[in-house]
Formats: C-alpha cells, structure tokens, sequence
C-alpha cells in the first residue's frame, strides 16, 4: 500500500510519497518515481491529494441514512464543482447566509485511468486509490421549502468539499472502518461494506453516461445521521487504512 | 470585437482569432498576441472555443420555458460536467438507453477573470465574452416518473454540452436574436433581451457561494419548448453576432 499526497510548493503544487511523517516529492504528477527530495510532513502545508476535472457524489448509499426514504434501485448521482475542493487542516467555511450546514464523512474514489462504459471488473481496475472525504452539505438549500431547483449551492459552495489527508493505493477498501467525529465526539461509524452500492459497480454505472477521467473523484456516501457545525467546530473523518481528514469550521 | 476560437492543433489544441475565414493563432492561452502562423478556418477542426473547469446552467430563465411553472425568485442553478463539452461540428451522442433526448439553444457566457462575492456591476467586468450552447436534456432523466434523483445525466452525458464555434468578446449581449433550428426548421426564437436574469445578475448570484475561474462557462437558459432529437437530425444555435453552432444528432 502506497499513500500519495499532494502539498504547496513553488510554482506548482507537488506530490509525493509519504513514509511515516517524511514526504519523498514526485518529479512531476506523471512520474511515478521519487525524486531525492525529501519533507518532513510537519514542514508543508497539504493540499487535496488530486485535482480532479470532475467530482461526483452517490445519495442515499447506506441503509442508515436512508431514513424513510426508499432504497434506490441504482445509484444517485450528483456534482460538486472543483471550486469546492478543500485540503486536510483548510477551513470549512459557512456561507454568511447558511443556516444548516451538516458534515458528511464519505469514502472518496479516485479515478487512475479514463473509464467509458466499463464493465464492474474494468471499473476496479479504473480505481486508484481511496481516501476521506467531507461532502460537506446545507440542508436548507438541499431539502425543504427553501430548496434549490438542484444542489448547486447546497453541495457545491466554496469549501464544501475537503479531501485528504492522502491517497491510499494497494488498500482493499471494501470493508473498512469510516468515523465521523465531530469535537472529538463520534458523530458517524460504519463499515464500507455496508455501501449499498459498492465503488465498481458507481464507476461502472457512472461511465455508462459520463467517462471518468484520471484524478476524477467520486464521493460514494455518507452512513448514519449527521447535525449542524457551527464555527469553532472541528470535524474529522477517519477511514482505517488512510488516515484522518480534519478541517475546522469557521463563519465567513 | 473580437472572436476568439480554439482549434485541434499538435500537440495541445490551439487558441486563434477568427478573421471572416483566417485564423490568426495565438502563441498560447495567456498570450493576447498572434503568432505569424494563420490558417484557413476550412483546414482546422474547430473544438469547444474554452476548457471550462466548470459549466454552470440555468434553468427557467425564459417566461416562455415556463410553462406552467411559476417565475423563480432567483436563478436556479444546475451543473454540466465538462467530459460533456462537444465542439462546433461535433455529435451529440444519443446514449443507448435514452429515449428523449431534447435540444436546448442558449446563449453562454465565458468568464475571464476570477470572480467571488462580486457586484453586478463587477460581474460584468468579469465576463470575458459570449458564445452559443446547446444545453442538450434527456427528458425522461429529468422529469417524470423514471426521473433521477439530480440531473446528474440528464444534463451531463458526453456530448451533452455543444459550445461554439467562437467566443465573441466586446459584444454587447444584452440584446441579441437567439433562434435554434431542428434540420433547417426554426424551433426556437427569442431576443436574450428577455432573459429573466440577465448575464451579470446571474454571475454575481453564483459567486456569492461558488468562486468563478478564468475559462468557466454559464449556461444562460433556454426558451420556448423543446422538442425531441433523433439519429440524423442536425441542430443549429445562431446568436447574432457570434455565429452558428451546428451539430449532427447520432445513435451511440
């Protein structure tokens, strides 16, 4: 298992490997091979692992979060505009005219090669690597008498889509641990096996309309409940295997 | 004013500036300067005139799309992704599975600098030019019965965005003829003059929640109805003073 981050540096953002708390930089996002340039994990500002073309989103993915609400037959898509990307310890911040803002600890897919009507195996393949998401989401805007037309706003405002801390390849990620903390309170906890539908068969569906390309992103859903931040707030999604994705929540 | 294309060019496609039927090619994306090398517009595969990092659209923007619908007390926001962006002479791809599959001509408009939480009056400045659409919708998908959740794909299946064939930048768009054709046949007509939200309106809505990017484009909104397109079929959007964009209509 490998773990890829992505971090600031000059004049372009950098990836690397990251070993422990050393980062070994990456000649360029193609080249696979470190080159001799090493970072302490401490000493650089990490970026959202990718920088994808697209990001989308499955609703309603896990049984306990379905509420009333009836088992979809296929998966529920939505996007989330690139503008929303947001790294691990960068801020969530509240909208000034947000009065619902809900954290959404996900399972994130990140794409490796372009799919275009790929079968379930073809679409594993597809997968790169996996890491913690945040589908950050005013439920205000989203559901209710004051909802948009589409989520736009609700899903897609600026900030509202933290990812990180790195990417795990090689890791199986069909049954691992996802929490939610909130304040350091468990707020959410489930297993990625209980993904109603699991990550080939969302890429698989996806491509069948819309072909996936290389550091493309897919949020595959949020278990449980989830409640109000407020400022001040610290969220974190922890998935075994990856890492912990921590942002903190500050009013605009 | 000018207009700006973007053309198939070795290796990364090319930017130029359409002189009656020469392009005048530019040295890159960022430099406003032509290069000595010109081509007849005949030679070149014209594509998308930008790359957007995101497409927005707006739906309900026209009273005479309503229907029966009431008049939305602010823009309704709704997001293509970019793998859906087709160039001029470009197909749009009926999907296998898609039985409704309707034109939509609008006029789009490109943004030249970033833009959040800015003015009216801001906006404006931030509007690098204009250029036509097709918001192509799959009916089925996004209304009715065996409607998706979101307009995930009714929206934003490949080919789904046909942009083009030129930015027309300086032009005033407050008050341009917008007609759509279906295989010759006027099937749309309508004066952006009447555009509930007008252009700067609706780029100031958004950036309030959701940055804007140099290269991103807004989908103004259709008027009138729509009607059904089938393997075959070529739909043209002409906006006065900007051009034609045609596109052949074909089975997947």
């Amino acid at each position: 298992m490998v773990k890829y981050v992505r971090f600031e540096s000059s004049p372009y953002p950098a990836f690397g490997i990251l070993d422990g708390s050393t980062i070994h930089e990456l000649g360029s996002p193609q080249a696979a091979a470190p080159i001799s340039r090493t970072h302490r994990l401490a000493d650089v500002k990490l970026l959202a692992p990718c920088a994808p073309s697209k990001i989308l989103a499955v609703g309603l993915n896990y049984k306990s979060h379905l509420g009333s609400r009836p088992a979809p037959t296929h998966p529920e898509i939505f996007y989330k505009p690139p503008s929303c990307v947001q790294g691990h310890d960068g801020s969530i911040v509240l909208p000034r005219d947000a009065a619902n803002v809900h954290y959404e600890g996900e399972l994130v897919l990140v794409i490796g090669r372009q799919a275009r009507n790929v079968s379930e195996e073809e679409a594993a393949a597809a997968i790169f690597g996996v890491t913690c998401g945040n589908d950050v989401s005013e439920r205000d805007w989203q559901h209710g008498d004051k909802k948009d037309l589409q989520w736009w706003r609700a899903k897609g405002a600026d900030t509202f889509a933290p990812l990180g801390p790195a990417i795990a390849a090689g890791l199986d990620y069909s049954d691992l641990l996802l929490t939610t903390r909130l304040n350091g309170e468990t707020v959410q906890q489930q297993r990625t096996s209980d993904l109603l539908f699991p990550p080939a068969r969302i890429v698989s569906y996806v491509s069948r309309w819309v072909t996936l390309e290389p550091g493309d992103v897919i949020f595959t859903g949020t278990p449980g409940s989830t409640r109000k931040m407020n400022p001040g707030d610290t969220v974190e999604v922890e998935i075994e295997g990856i890492g912990v994705l921590r942002n903190k929540v500050v009013a605009a």
